[in-house]
């Protein structure tokens, strides 16, 4: 039976019988003494309010924050909003529950994006890097970290498959720009954008949510990708090829600079065109991804202009073609 | 006869007999009372010192700061330099003054620069971005302006031309990114990236140096580019042609936000995706342009590293492939 | 009939029976599945909660959110606080709704402010600046907003009337610091400081509540202010009159240098003595402004001190005098 | 009778007479028209949560926000938190209130605190200083507000006794370093880190709840510091003892430096060796204090993470060897 | 015989018989062998090159760096600029040298700016600040410092009777404005005024040349001014009078606050009405007075622009109607 | 022969006859049109001007910029200050140059420092550090390394030997901190001490003269010493023992944060207890030792300030007891 997710329930009195996750929980007493559980479940298509009657403690302390619970009711309303109504409700078994039933998915597909990504690098020339991606293309276990990864837990490409996504766009626009500025050494430029968030298979978790781990806020995701390289450089050199330590210290370079300023968490400050070429189109390729996202996720579609958009540090504008005029946007 | 270039004067004993212009001049005396005047004289080419022993006050006064002269005299060489001796000399005349041997050329030919920029202006389909772009090609003297132009005094393109070259350059790249990001709005990007700085042209002085006019100290190239819209928008319609007021201030506010901070002197944050990408366009075409130009002509080629480098806050890498390695740069 | 403002409901029992606006509106049950529209209403005056028992969708839908309500009904109380128990409700038809009712309005009369800033610039000697003047003060239109339009959305003066109300202040300082610094040039400083914030007629909107324009979130009013005196420079000549580019260069920078720094939205730091004048007298007077209405409109009058103020990041001192000390402020 | 602390009640039926002060107060009706009372009660170690049915508007009106009251009751339960269900309830007399029970205390005894201070001071050996360090210890209004002060409000060392604490562990410190960094002047660095934050006797409120007085708040603890050493200076003076000019500039600057930087409201830069050292030690201690504490209070044992910290501007890292890994903290 | 001041020192050939002070001086040898000292001679309308043939070591080392020197000979002229050639050289005895002579000194008269200060401040009308005023006047001393302090050793009304001239200045605006703003409280923004400043008076040393007291780069004119209210304050009461020391923190803030930011050393933001327009008149007065200075002082009359101006971080504007046009102003 | 050092070439007459490196060189004319070379000598005590007369240009030619060149000569006297009269001059061979002499040395034993360094984190007790730090002894290379390099370029401790010392004296302090801290985990402290700086082995020269290697400036000392532990953790690891990962997290931390902020190149703000404490402690000692170093240094002892010093922004006070006061410092 096709699992029914959040975004399927729309209709007061439609059945609900599957896995939800269970985001918060609180329990709590009616005027008259009787006890309740109020929840929020999810899974990775949205959130609901639960409400179920009649509720006891050890029900409620069965099922973990942030646990899995088997899920019977109905759809119900309560002040215009839709809740699900809980008739009988059990902690899911592992077995039951399909990881990725929960985490955001990209709208991609994984395969394609990397077969595109390697027929890009497969056009590098230098023997040393050509040894280097493939040494990275064989790891199977990083391979896999990089097909279903995030670029970020919310900034940009926040869902599985997304840093994969994000990297190929880089590259895509790398060959492009490095076809209009020829001075650009490209073999460097495309391992730099290769490597540049590579770091964040092991800076952010995404098992069972977006998160960070423990290495990732220590460390983070440039320091990572740095001693990522070195492992692969070692590995290529192990297997007898030469890879010169100049090399090295710039594709170094372009993984802890790709920031582009101290203040966002960069080290050192581009010193090489490829690094200021890595940086612009990372950035340009991150806010485009956000601008369009946010634009399109704004709520009122009557409105020309999103709310105060955190990451920009203004209101976006999504243009005057499709949308009535705002005149008194604050009121 | 053809001209006689500062940087063709290489050979102690050489004749010289040219206009140059002076750069600076001191009247001075010698130990035993005589008077010489010591002056710095200079063309597009490049700058040199020159001596005339038993100058007059009369002859040192009718010679301005920055005046022409015409000079005759023979390659010397003091304290291991090449000087000017000079034998004789009076201020130019007027019609023997040819402007472009004393202002710095960029390497491109504007004629071809220019048919670039109107062919891929040329794909712009929506009516009144046609019909603006076409007013500005109709404004002779503003097009002999944007060919004559240089994008910036020093910081990059710091050349006659230099500003529709960096026009272009961003344009080709536009073309490019636009093909790579379908959600861009090409038309209003291509005409954003026409129009980001064409206030240079008022901006910027560049008959006989580069420099800056009153009304680009007092009021800067992104207010004169939205006022040349304006009277250009104005001309469309004069021309019964319909401009929405809409689409005038999308195409204000990218020139105003293309600098893309406050810190930089735009008003205004970039608010719309097509400004965004105008701003990390513009930039990195800037940027690597004065990349590629301050590595290419640091003094010691010996090294790898360039001299601090006021632009980037840091030294730029030259790369170590073409030179030898720099263990005790600062030494 | 007088129209009862929200300020005027303070008794419970008493008749409420006139249009407001609904500032926010939320359909929701009762326990046992009643439903009710609780809503807040507003006037120009203030803000109440209100309640209509045994509501229908059908009403609920019919009254847009910031759209307007004739309401019949009786003042009553909830937990302390009065609110509106509303017993009908209608949307209000176009003629019953007089703007002027919700839109905040400053104390002064347009019409005698604006008889005094003309006497100040009727002061004026320079035949260019005169021509200049006269020909805004014939703009009916554009004169009409001035009287009309606020300061600003929040920071200060931010009532109808307000712009123009600012704008006089300025002016007056103006004329008293220019008898004391005599240096100054006290024509140019004074359009300076009457063009300074004109361009808020078209950033900021006013016809039904206060916000901003969709020009105004793009271009902004500094350089709203240049455009819109380019026209009337553009309309002097016409007329057959002299004005100087000169003089227009160093009024446009005035008005684009106001705001003192970079950081604060002017693309231009102050580079004469007038645009230094004119920014800290505008300065001085927003701040006095915003320092007397948020001291006295802090809630609790027994305290020396108000609660954190977003625009002078600090709190204000309300002074000794009349307070007692707070020893514990923050307790 | 000993006190019943907030911290104390944690059976619900557990009976509940005694004076708390009351943190905030509502009055509301119920559905059918009751009136009850909904208040937060609290002491030095913690708040809650407590109800009165069937309460008056007189007795409401009689206990003021922030005031004592004598409540008798139960504990019960609300929601899966405790609360107090009041039965009785009125205004504490002046008499029944215990200032001490109302304030947070540190862990330490200020009378051993002073005494060890005491004895560091002891080693100074310049009389003029010496003379100094006795005019403040014979003082002893200011002795027992240093022994009751606290080191901040919020902050770092936030309870009676704090600022001793805190000046005691800096002396420690400084004594350490010293020894270890021979060209210190010891003796100049001890009357520093003595003086250096005992202006906060002054700026901060401390007799009823934590806070800032009007003057530490218009002056400030830097201004404050000043100002008491010229008292104690001129008292030595007075007693016939000599005390350098310039020893009294070094210790003035040592106060109004020792934020470090001017963002932080230091009026100078440190300019001595113990003026930096003074800095670095006090903002040591400071974070190390309000680490532990933080680390400590966090709320969920089961992380190895607290939450964002506004001090820090990061999370903190509990630590991973008592802690399970947080994979995806963020989730 | 009146003095002759170098600025007076116009022509080849004329005698040259008067005390000067040695800014620098050089002991060197001709290629033959012979010593002669070169020295740049000043007071304080200027400085001008000087060199003694023929000298002796001993000659040399008699006259201090920055002593005075009695000095007879010659006004030659060398590479076309004056100097001084030396005939005869001695130290100058104390009673031979007008301090006056080499400070530089304002062109006001001390003894009516102070008349007019008085005035303003005669029309206060609290007793408390009539008294602290009444109190300051009759310091004889402290109001001789003030007569003679410059207002800073550069920034601005940088010559003996500066500090006067400005003080006096911002009080004229404060009568000004507060008439203006009848909202403000004008005996404390007067007695504010003349105090904001006053600490100058020992944060400046003004005996032989301008420059800091080591007070004055310990502790600073802000701090320096509060302990000379609190001084005054303290005779007031010593004298009977009531003091509030509400007003006093009042007026100590008004000090401490008037840079009006932490960056400029501010320990306080201005939280008071009186403290913000002092923190604006007080900037706007230094501005003004440095705009005028730097505009009349610069070198070259046929530009428009003075050369980049580290007070103001660009180049000034000194107008357009007596200056031509500046086309290329950087070439 | 002992070598004659620059610092001893104190009299004029005293012969010269020595290996120097030619800091500069310039081949000039005499005004009779004689060659003569003008250079600047130096070893590691200072560098002196000399002058060759009757120089050929082959000569010149011979000896490098920053080469070394066997002098023969006698100490002359020009203008007042000591100079070397060349009499012979040719290019030293490479057996006749000790590196040694021409290279900053610090003022300790760096096999001392070395033992105590030891002695100190023998005290360690975690079995994975203690084999960590074993496996640090171990590298015999590293260890040379660490004796010989110094701690900065120029900033502080620029010598040689000057790490060891820096790292030293840092352990030492923490050694004492931790003691007064008991919650500080003294093991995890420690071995950050130890490696906090290790990169800098990698990060500067110091084979010929101080400065930067190319992995340095495009990598840095931070991630050049987290790269530096992962090597030896690998070997630990190899060796069999076991190294928690967690643990090599916190300890790339503590390397990364040690700057404390992201504007002085730390990717990651100090997130645990020692992390702070090591930035505290390192800051310090870094700045005490050029505080005093420069205090030391600075020319003119009459003056109690230091002039304008850059790493401290401020000029130092060099206190009043040894030196007169200042009264016109900047005069």
């Amino acid at each position: 039976m096709p699992r029914t997710y959040i975004e399927q329930l729309r209709t007061p009195g439609q059945i609900v019988e599957d896995v939800y996750q269970v985001a918060s929980k609180d329990f709590r007493t009616t005027k008259k003494g009787a006890y309740f559980i109020s929840a929020r479940l999810r899974d990775r298509t949205g959130e609901l309010r639960a409400i179920m009657w009649d509720a006891t403690e050890a029900l409620f302390a069965a099922i973990p924050q942030e646990g899995y619970a088997l899920v019977k009711g109905r759809v119900g309303e309560y002040g215009g909003e839709l809740q699900i109504v809980i008739e009988a409700m059990r902690p899911a078994r592992e077995n039951e529950v399909t990881a990725a039933d929960f985490l955001p998915v990209g709208p991609g597909d994984p395969e394609q994006d990397l077969a595109r990504l390697k027929a890009i690098l497969d056009e590098i020339e230098r023997p040393a890097l050509k040894a280097l991606v493939e040494t990275l293309w064989a790891d199977k276990e990083l391979i896999a970290d990089l097909k279903r990864a995030p670029a970020a837990e919310k900034l940009h490409h926040a869902y599985l498959g997304g840093l994969l996504e994000h990297t190929l766009s880089v590259a895509e626009a790398a060959v492009l720009l490095s076809r209009h500025y020829p001075k650009l050494d490209r073999d460097i430029l495309l391992v730099g954008v290769l490597w540049h968030d590579l770091g964040k298979t092991r800076e952010l978790a995404y098992e069972k949510a977006l998160g960070y781990t423990d290495p990732g806020r220590l460390v983070g995701h440039l320091v990572q990708g740095v001693r990522m390289l070195d492992e692969k450089i070692a590995a290529v050199r192990d297997a007898g090829a030469d890879f010169p330590e100049e090399l090295a210290d710039v594709l170094r370079h372009m993984i802890l600079a790709h920031h582009g300023q101290y203040a966002f968490g960069s080290p050192k400050l581009p010193m090489t065109a490829e690094a200021f070429t890595l940086h612009h189109l990372d950035n340009l390729d991150a806010k485009l991804h956000a601008f369009f996202r946010d634009v399109g996720r704004d709520a009122d579609p009557a409105r020309r202009w999103t709310s105060w958009n955190r990451m920009f540090e203004e209101r976006l504008y999504k243009g005057f073609e499709e949308v009535e005029p705002d005149e008194t946007a604050d009121a």
